[in-house]
């Protein structure tokens, strides 16, 4: 009997943002195959007998991509039902797409369950909407590991600030200095509001708000680290309208 | 004793994709407010008396967005903790910026609880992922309610198509042949893989599949109606490389 392949989202980090489904299939599984990225909140509450880090190997250096493949069809050539866990949405800058490729290559059976990405919710719980009916009719999510100086970059923040949308960064804390000129040089306002938000919907959030021209060293006062998301954009703007009522602040509960 | 009002995301429609707090706010809340976009599944579980559709009104046209607005102050000043559930993500085109807004010029203390929005979810399902290592550095989700021939629509298509990433479309089955054309337009290739969606998650899911030449008899030979999003990317045509393996649409269960 063939097993099947979970690739399942876990949401920003707050265990209460799990899907019910994910939440289900954590308990069912066999075995839990996970890294960092869902946090220790939820990566805690699987016992540690069903769970197996595929992040990092023995030595410090990052199981590379191909070692993580082959054991997902180890395991579910076993029999077992297998959960391959992703931080925040398998399918947004998660090679999840990269593994359900390779599954469906090697004949396994596997399912997609999609988690709460946290280009979204990071934004969301610091009370600021990635569209908004008068102040953005899109959003793009981007990734800001790349070398927006380089010829080969495959971003093209040009075209990213001409949408007039909002543009969120995800692994955007670095290279903030870089995209944040290269958006000037396309046109952006040096006022267009920017909100970075580390950890969010977990514990230790923490939010910093400044614009284009400001932001970097606003970071580095705050000194906001990774994870952390970039929201560029009139959008970021709203915190500051609603954070006064903002429960998801204060630790409101019901 | 003023109550809460929770903006709560109720996922693209299969109940297992309601976030755990979602659930429980559904069960706790002394009334919830909705519209059709939730979908039947999830709307038929929570008891009659405790919901309330401000999605039409008696005589059917649709309630302005200043009633629904009112409706949740009032609640609130009662002191109810209210739910106002969005299909989706509440801030993902779900006008949730303005009810926060809203609701903080009102000094009514409120919480966002992120939803998985169905422009990453209804793709997943269909073994679509938004992005790609290799096919696609960003994701940018707009709305295809606006006629792009409207020297005032604020969508810009030509930069859309430019950032060279997927372009997920909401509320776009309508005006399908327009931005196909203005894309082309704008130097996208006609053999760009293109996919619907309809009804993503949910029972009677559909995916039809072309390319932006072929897209639009595709959309009217299948019939495809809203709910459903479009897919515009390279990454479109990751589906018929996987189908075969994935579980999603053959009911499989754990
Ligand atoms: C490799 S990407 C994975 C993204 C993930 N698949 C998702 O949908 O959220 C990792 C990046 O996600 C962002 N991220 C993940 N969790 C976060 C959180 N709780 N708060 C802020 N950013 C987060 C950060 O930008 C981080 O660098
Ligand atoms: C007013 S928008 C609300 C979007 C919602 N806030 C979200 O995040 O999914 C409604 C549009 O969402 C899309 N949509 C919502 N649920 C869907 C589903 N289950 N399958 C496909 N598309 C869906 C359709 O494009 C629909 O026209």
């Amino acid at each position: 009997m063939m097993g099947t392949v979970y690739l399942v989202g876990s949401g920003p980090g707050d265990p209460e943002l799990l899907t019910v489904k994910a939440k289900r299939l954590l308990e069912e599984a066999d075995v839990v195959l996970h890294d960092k990225l869902p946090g220790p909140e939820i990566l805690e509450s699987i016992p540690e007998e069903r769970r197996e880090d595929v992040g990092k190997r023995a030595g410090g250096e990052r199981t590379p991509q191909s070692a993580i493949n082959e054991r997902m069809v180890e395991l579910a050539r076993e029999g077992k039902e297998v959960v391959r866990l992703k931080g925040g949405d398998p399918f947004v800058f998660g090679r999840g797409g990269e593994e359900a490729e390779y599954l469906a290559a090697h004949e396994i059976p596997f399912e997609v369950v999609p988690g709460i990405t946290s280009a979204v919710a990071a934004p969301a719980v610091a009370g600021i909407p990635v569209t908004h009916r008068e102040a953005a009719s899109s959003v793009s999510v981007v990734t800001g590991h790349e070398d927006p100086t380089k010829a080969e970059s495959a971003v093209d923040w040009e075209a990213l600030a001409a949408t007039g949308g909002t543009i969120v960064v995800l692994m955007g804390v670095g290279r903030l200095p870089d995209y944040t000129e290269a958006l000037r040089e396309a046109g952006l306002a040096p006022e267009t509001p920017v909100a970075l938000i580390e950890r969010g919907t977990r514990g230790g959030q923490r939010v910093a708000v400044g614009t284009l021209e400001t932001i970097v060293s606003v970071r580095d006062e705050a000194g906001i680290e990774p994870p952390a998301v970039t929201v560029i954009g009139e959008v970021a703007a709203t915190r500051e309208r609603v954070i006064e009522f903002l429960a998801n602040e204060s630790g409101g509960e019901p």
